[in-house]
């Protein structure tokens, strides 16, 4: 069983996975359900913005010719004509001396061209007639909203890949966007492997520990923007486990596993992917933690073979999983934002390969700041529930200090980078 | 109608509404649903980690003290008594010269004191029974992580208020919370005001515009973790409009409205205030955009009537229901993040009040950057797509330029901070 295995540099395996991505499916979701997807298409403004000329404020609507000699000593008098709310249609062409109290939001009536504020106007009534009068010099043009000054028709609001943020919902509400085209979910088959595994439901037995690489796993893939369909967990075994994974591999669009890639007597996933056809990419990787990571394809879908060990299994998934997800959401920005951050403690371990250090990042007053998550021991799981970002310390490092400045990668944005560089 | 508002400086606002803040209730959801919560009690560890002496390698478990006197030219052989693998139990009792193949994962047989890993052991059969050899000395304790090793029984891994990311979800598998005790999603009634409104799957008509307020608003709801009742829009008339309120104050946690808080003529907030019995903490606030946000209360619960601009009413929820509802969510750090970026655009606007402008933050490579997300009118939806912070200049400044340093609060975090600091 021991087998001899050449590990490959980190940004040689995304390379080789990331050449087998695919774009994902298109599904048409109703408006209501659109929060948190990602767009299939480009939002375009199906109409100018706005679409009639209106009035930015509470006032009144004239001719600002009929100003032109307004001032304190000379205040001017206008019939007002009618009163227009927001929504409602003027209707009445307005000659020199008339105006039109108009509200927010609503349309400049036909012959006006300007629009003085409330606060500027002094109204009155005089023989059961409305007047206003005011003492200041309007320009033309001056507080209309004109049709198509904010957006023009045809405008590209968001990229196809957006994502559905509050602003985004907002504009496709504006441009009566019922229905939208956005990415469909793939679906991830999530299966944990080992004997040693007991449900979450289960009481905890000698020599044995619950499976929560399975569910992390899960709840990282839905962070990516999947659907996952939990396959529970598989027993070291050979036959069953085959039948449970090929199962899962005809009836998802990826295939993520957690334990079973090294090489001990019952890692089987090796002999899984030979007997299904699947192509290997690597199943070693000069990293820390996570170097057993396996990534194996066929026709076209992937199967993630991640490390059981809770870290390496988090960090295999980020790396290799993450993207994959996000192409097929049709999100070219796939990588995990790369930012500099100051190191807030010690990390005196030397980095034989690249190490990614569950990490937590904040924002101190000199700028972004990384603290170590908790342990960094790739069995630990309890540094990770504190993670929003890995920090990358290069292979064939030293070690590092207070103060030094390092990469990490964020976790937790939306938005991504086209690149992946550490 | 015209009424004289006096505006309070936005601290002032915030630390009215704060005042108000109420805990919210607790409810209990099944593990599968628990992602994107709020955890309503500490998540403590059932049980120390680990559980058992156990292996972190595959190879062989045996007694340090048997190769005292191992080296190259004094290779040392055992006698394989049995193998276990990760969830097996060891039968065997081991005595000098005798060793346990061993999993990783799997627990320390009785009698072994040091793990041997596979690479360092050679394995050979003879007579039908297995047998092991080594060359190197090892120490007592080697290569065994031991029970309670990470972490002991009742260590409190997340805190009461903890967004339940996929690290705490691991955590919470891995302690058997089958059932999680997490903060009950706020209801929040959502109304849009307004006769000019369409609904988004009406065609536009002239002088009208299609509602987005209430579905950003309710985006942004969802995003700071409420849930959302929409009630539809109102028409500019009192009674209806009333009636409608009152049915969303009783059947809701909390109620938002957009649009109606001005000072024009159809503006009917304040009349359904005070018909209500609200208490006004303000309607006037020294802040551009959102000047007339208005926030009252009754028997404890809040009524936010928002801005009718879209930037304004954007503004208003962050700053004001957004805190409110993360504390219902237990979330003591209740505000945004607020970090420092470098302006990267010209902001020549003088600021008579502190300004929120819409912005986009990056990551460059000197640090945060702040970019305008797009147009600065507050009524501009078209800029809202890109906004991932808001940007924060000071009341009294005359305009910002590249290259300066400016505060940023930003939006897509699911920490937070317990102080508002601006």
């Amino acid at each position: 069983m021991m087998q001899a295995r050449k590990p490959i540099p980190v940004c040689e395996a995304v390379e080789k996975v990331m050449l087998h991505a695919q774009p994902g499916k298109i599904e048409l979701v109703n408006f209501s359900d659109v929060g948190g997807r990602r767009l299939a298409e480009p939002l375009i403004a199906t109409n100018q913005v706005p679409t009639f000329d209106k009035s930015p404020y509470d006032g009144f609507a004239f001719k600002a010719s009929d100003t032109k000699d307004a001032s304190k000593e000379n205040p001017i008098c206008f019939e007002v004509m009618e009163r227009i709310g927001a929504g409602e249609l003027p209707t009445i062409t307005l000659e020199s001396g008339q105006a039109t109290r108009i509200m927010t939001g609503a349309m400049i009536p036909e012959g006006a061209d300007c629009v003085a504020m409330l606060e500027v106007c002094k109204d009155f009534q005089e023989n059961g007639k409305q007047y206003m009068e005011m003492k200041r010099r309007m320009e033309a043009g001056q507080n209309i909203m004109t049709a198509g000054s904010e957006l023009d028709e045809g405008a590209i609001l968001a990229e196809k890949g957006a994502y559905v943020n509050p602003g985004v919902e907002a504009l496709l509400a504006t441009f009566g966007y019922n229905e939208v085209k956005v990415a469909k979910k793939p679906l991830v088959a999530i299966i944990a492997t080992g004997t040693e595994l007991l449900d979450i439901d289960e009481p905890l037995q000698p020599g044995k520990i619950r499976n929560s690489n399975g569910y992390m796993v899960g709840a990282q893939a839905k962070r990516a923007g999947a659907d996952c369909k939990y396959y529970g967990k598989l027993q070291d075994e050979l036959e069953s486990s085959y039948k449970m994974i090929e199962q899962a591999f005809h009836e998802t669009d990826m295939v993520i596993t957690t334990g079973g890639v090294s090489v001990g007597d019952f890692d089987l996933m090796p002999e899984i992917y030979k007997r299904l056809g699947a192509e290997v990419l690597f199943n070693k990787i000069g990293m820390r933690p996570g170097s057993v990571t396996t990534v194996a394809v066929k026709d076209g879908k992937f199967l993630f073979g991640l490390s059981g060990n809770p870290s390496a299994c988090y960090v295999g998934f980020e790396l290799f999983a993450r993207p994959i997800i996000q192409k097929a959401l049709f999100n070219n920005s796939c990588y995990h934002i790369k930012a500099k951050a100051v190191l807030k403690e010690d990390f005196p371990k030397p980095n034989p390969f690249t190490r990614f250090v569950r990490s937590n990042i904040e924002y101190g007053p000199d700028g972004l700041e990384v603290h170590l998550a908790g342990l960094d021991k790739s069995n630990a799981v309890s540094s990770l529930g504190n993670t929003n970002a890995l920090m990358v310390l290069p292979g064939g490092t030293r070690g590092f200090k207070v103060g030094d400045l390092v990469q990490v990668l964020l976790l937790e944005e939306t938005r991504g980078q086209a690149e992946f560089q550490i």
